[in-house]
Order: C-alpha cells, then structure tokens, then sequence
C-alpha cells in the first residue's frame, strides 16, 4: 500500500486501451464508400508512426484527470491524421527532384495521388475535431496547419543556404513540428476541463517536447540507420535542408575546411557516399552532433519542468518517460 | 412607385460592396508573416475566379433576409479561397503527365510550392470558417472536402474508361463541384438565420446549380476558347476524363466509327491537333454537345424553380440571373 510511484511508467501500458481505440479509430475515420481511397487511406495509415502524438494527447488528458476514453481517443486519432497527411504531402515532389533519384517514398502513390490523399486525411482529421463543442479545438489546428505551411515555404527559401542561422532554424521547426505537439498536449487538457494556466504549461510542454523531437530527428537524419528509419539517410541534407548538427559545423569551420565543406554542401543533391561520409565526419568533428544533442536535451528539461505543473499522478510520470525517449530513440 | 420587380437582376450591383469586401477579406486572409507566402498567396488568389461562389453565398443570404455583410463577406472570401486552394492542388501532376507537355498551368509554382499553397489556402478558408458560432458550418465544409477527395479519386479510377457511365460521371461531378456550391448556397442561409426547410431549398439549388455550372465547363473543355478559359482546350480529355459530350458520343457511335473514336480516345493524351478535331466532329455530329447542353439546362431549371420557395426579392432575381449565366458563358 505505498504512496510511492513507480519511477518509470510505460506510456503505452498505462493508456494501452484508449491508444487501441485510437487506432481502431483512425481506420474508421478514413473508411471511404470509393473502395481505391479506403485502400489507400488504410496503406497510408498502417505504413507508419510511433502514434507517438495520439499518446502525448491522451497521457496529457489523463494527467489533467479526462477520463472520457472516447473523446480523447478521437481527438488522438484526428491529430495522428492530420500529421500523416503533411508527410503524405512532404513526399509529393518535383519532375527535377524525382530524376535525381533521391525519393525513395511516395513510389506507391504518383503526385496526383499524394496530394489527394493528403487532402483526404487531413479533412478526416478535421471533420473529427469539429465534432468536439470547443470551438478553440478547430481554430488552433487551423492555425497550426497554416503554421506549419508557412515554416515548409520558409525552409524552401532557407534551401542550400550557407549562411543560414540558428535563429531560422529553430523558427521552422518549431512552426514545422512542434506546434502540432504543441497543440497536441493542450488538446488533451482541453478535453479534461483544464484551467487557462495549466492548458498554457500543456502547450508549453508540448511546444518544448516538439523541439527537441524535431532536432533528434534532424540528427538522426544524418547518424540513423536506413532500415529503422524507413526513410535514405541524409535525405533532408540531399534537399538542402541545413539542419542544427550541419548549422554547427559551418559555424564551426574555417579556412580550408571551410571551402571544402562549402564546395561539399554545394549541391548536396549529387553528394555521392564518400561526399556524404566526408560532411558527416566533419560534423562529427565540429561537434555538431553532440550540440545537437545538448540542444534537443535542453528543450527535453525544459519540457519536463513543465510538467512538474501538473499534480503527481502515473499519467505525469508516464509523460516523463515520452520525453525520454524521444531523446533517446534511434528511430 | 410600382412594385413590380425589374426582369433581369444585375447580381453584381446588387451585392457589388460586399463583393469587394469579399475581395479584400480574401486577400488579407491569405497574407502571411513568411513574405514569400503572401506573395505566393497573393499571385494565386489574383489569378483567376470569376468569384462566382462568394456571389452566389452573397446573394442566398440576402435572398433570406441577412444584412450582416461583414460575416457574408467574410464566408464568400473562405469559401473562394477553399474552391481556389481545390484547383491548386489540380495542377500537381506527375513527372509522366508533365514531360508529355499537357500542362499550362502550374508553371510559375512547382508541385511542391503548390502542394503548400494549396494546404496553405485551404486553412486560411477554414480558419475563417471556425470563427463562425454556427458548428453545422465547420462540420458541413469538411465533409464536402472529403467527397471532393474521394471525387477526384474516382475520377482517376474512371480515366480512359470507354465503358464509363452518365451515371458515374454525375456521382463525380456531384461531389467534385456540386456540393460545394450546395455549401455555399446553404451557408449564405445559414447565415441569415433560414429555416430549415429553406436550408434545404438553397442546398437543393447550389446542387443544382453545380450540376449545370460542370457539366458547362466540360462542355467548354472541347469547344471553349482557350485564351478566354485561360487553359488548354481540351486539358480533361487529354487526361482520360471522358465528360457528358464524349460517354454521349461513345454511346451514340456504333460499327466503324466506333472502332475509329476508341482508337482516338485509347491514348487521348498523345492526341494530336488532327486527331483532336475529329473526336470533337465526332461528338458534335453525335449530339453531344446538344444533348450536354440540354442537360445542363434541366439542372439549371432545377435550380431556378427551388429558388421560388424563397419569398420574392432582388436578390432572388439576380439569383435567377446567375442560374442564366452560368448557362450562358462562354468562359
């Protein structure tokens, strides 16, 4: 009969029901009468994803005391939908950037096909959240999507640039990913009934975790493993995308190496291996990696302090471990 | 001080200032901090439209008594910018259609700029959307994006199909245009507060209306102008969208001719200015393009005699008149 929490409590275990529900939902949700979007919504849905925002939603609404499974478990599966429907987007691209061969997604779906389904999941996504009473629900994703739009095109802008800065980078990411997880937490204690303050330290939370799941990423694009991923290695730096661990090394770099890592970065499009390991390894050697990582550690404290708003309860632990394993994940 | 009504309404001078409120609301909707979106949105939004939906909800609301031109104005400038970020999107294409040289548009932008356009414009219109109390409107625009989805979708199934059915193309071009202006209609009356039953009504006639407005531009398609329809003449052909006048001229033909069309029509893409010309002989000699045009005047009778449940007024007129020019236009 001790008081005493476990120190660590799986998330999946102790919302293993609700995140069933939410899965079963999301097939639901996007069940089409026009059997070819059924199939396609399904081969989507069931391609990938941690469904690591539906947990952070329901471990948030179960931190603020919603005990409402259903509710919490649809509005897990509508945000889920909308974030699948931006990487269906992400992997619609253009006749230059297919010849070059760099695209090993979306071989399933032709353009034309993507952005419809896109389209598609991202109304089933919405279509359930105007079902929730709270109009804030539908006003938020909204801004959040167009947020995240924006921060796609100001990365485009930022695309090959040498001189790009921190500042930048961290403005995209955190309109591109975290604003979702940002939306994400407070979604979930908006469903509880949660006051103003602790909807704000949710949002925060989420805003903090988005950040550093977003810079992990962004290492692991360049340091993961092909198969785990499930995506090519370096495929952001290919597009030009100069990401915190690249960011450092230029910073870093001077004279020589600065050239060469300039004449590398060049194109990264045609970077063959031996280019590719070159810019990795002056990465390594900068530094990059590890700031990297002290960086997305930092936003994981930050994230965790936050919580520490919330009253003691297993969900709260729970969320502790999310924020741990985002940091620590390989994939 | 006679009280009889004038014959012909001019619709825009009828609602000509909320039509410029409209106007202005859609381009300051779409701007954005990220200079190079509001550009992009900008450069979208000025290129084309013929602002026929915010016209159309402008007018049912007034029909039905509503005087809040601010809200109308604002709900027509959403709903243009849903229609337009629809079209966007209809310009991605694959690497295969675009080296085949079919696609004027789409040239400033490349898929992936439209993709986010499209998404960007779309959230714009929905976030002015949830500003409204009314949920049934929220709800309703989410699911007529879902079928215009699942529309396109379908009519990708239906490409090249020379067995393809009137049936089948009506259940497309109902979800792919109708139902977006039976939102429209309905959401002008919505606005002012209508009744149930005259919800209906103005459903009924934006579905209508619809109808005729489609089956019009697919008329247009082959026999339009193609520096007044700002596309290529005959763009849906040459992708295997076989419309009314063409299933009207598959189905008419029989014995040689027939054998003749299905060899023209088996790779309408590769279509030359010789081979297009007879198709079009073709359908004109089948009736075709009569038997559309008939077609699309039972719809748009349809429509006008739904809109004689509402109580007579200028609006109502220039309603009467729209139905008249949609079926009138040559572009």
């Amino acid at each position: 009969m001790s008081k005493a929490l476990p120190t660590v409590v799986d998330p999946h275990s102790l919302v293993g029901s609700e995140m069933e529900r939410a899965e079963r939902l999301i097939f639901e949700a996007c069940a089409s009468q026009v059997a070819a979007v059924s199939l396609a919504a399904a081969h989507v849905m069931r391609a990938g994803g941690k469904r690591l925002r539906p947990l952070v939603l329901l471990l948030c609404a179960k931190a603020c005391g919603c005990d409402e499974a259903d509710r919490t478990a649809r509005l897990g599966a509508a945000v889920e939908l909308v974030h699948t429907a931006t990487l269906v987007h992400d992997d619609v691209v253009d006749e230059a950037d297919r010849r070059r061969g760099q695209y090993a997604v979306n071989t399933f779906f032709g353009n034309e096909a993507s952005v419809l389904m896109g389209d598609y999941l991202v109304c089933c996504g919405l279509r359930m959240i105007s079902d929730e009473p709270d109009p804030r629900l539908m006003r938020s994703i909204c801004d959040v999507i167009v947020s995240m739009c924006e921060a796609e095109v100001l990365q485009i802008t930022f695309r090959g640039d040498l001189d790009n800065t921190f500042e930048n980078y961290l403005k995209v990411i955190r309109n591109k990913t975290a604003r979702l997880f940002s939306f994400t937490a407070m979604a979930g204690g908006m469903l509880a009934g949660a006051s103003q303050p602790v909807l704000e330290s949710l949002a925060d939370f989420g805003m903090n975790l988005g950040l550093a799941f977003q810079i992990v990423d962004d290492i692991l694009d360049l340091t993961g493993d092909e198969q785990a991923l499930g995506k090519p290695i370096a495929a952001d730096l290919r597009e030009g995308k100069f990401t915190y661990p690249i960011l450092h090394a230029i910073g870093e770099s001077c004279g020589e190496q600065r050239l060469y890592l300039a004449s590398l970065l060049g194109d990264p499009s045609v970077l063959d291996e031996d280019g590719l390991d070159s810019v990795i390894e002056i990465v390594r050697g900068s530094g990059g990696f590890q700031a990297a990582y002290e960086c997305a550690s930092q936003y994981a404290h930050k994230a965790s302090a936050v919580l520490l708003a919330l009253p003691e309860s297993p969900a709260r632990e729970a969320l502790f471990t999310v924020v741990s394993q985002v940091i620590e994940r390989r994939f």
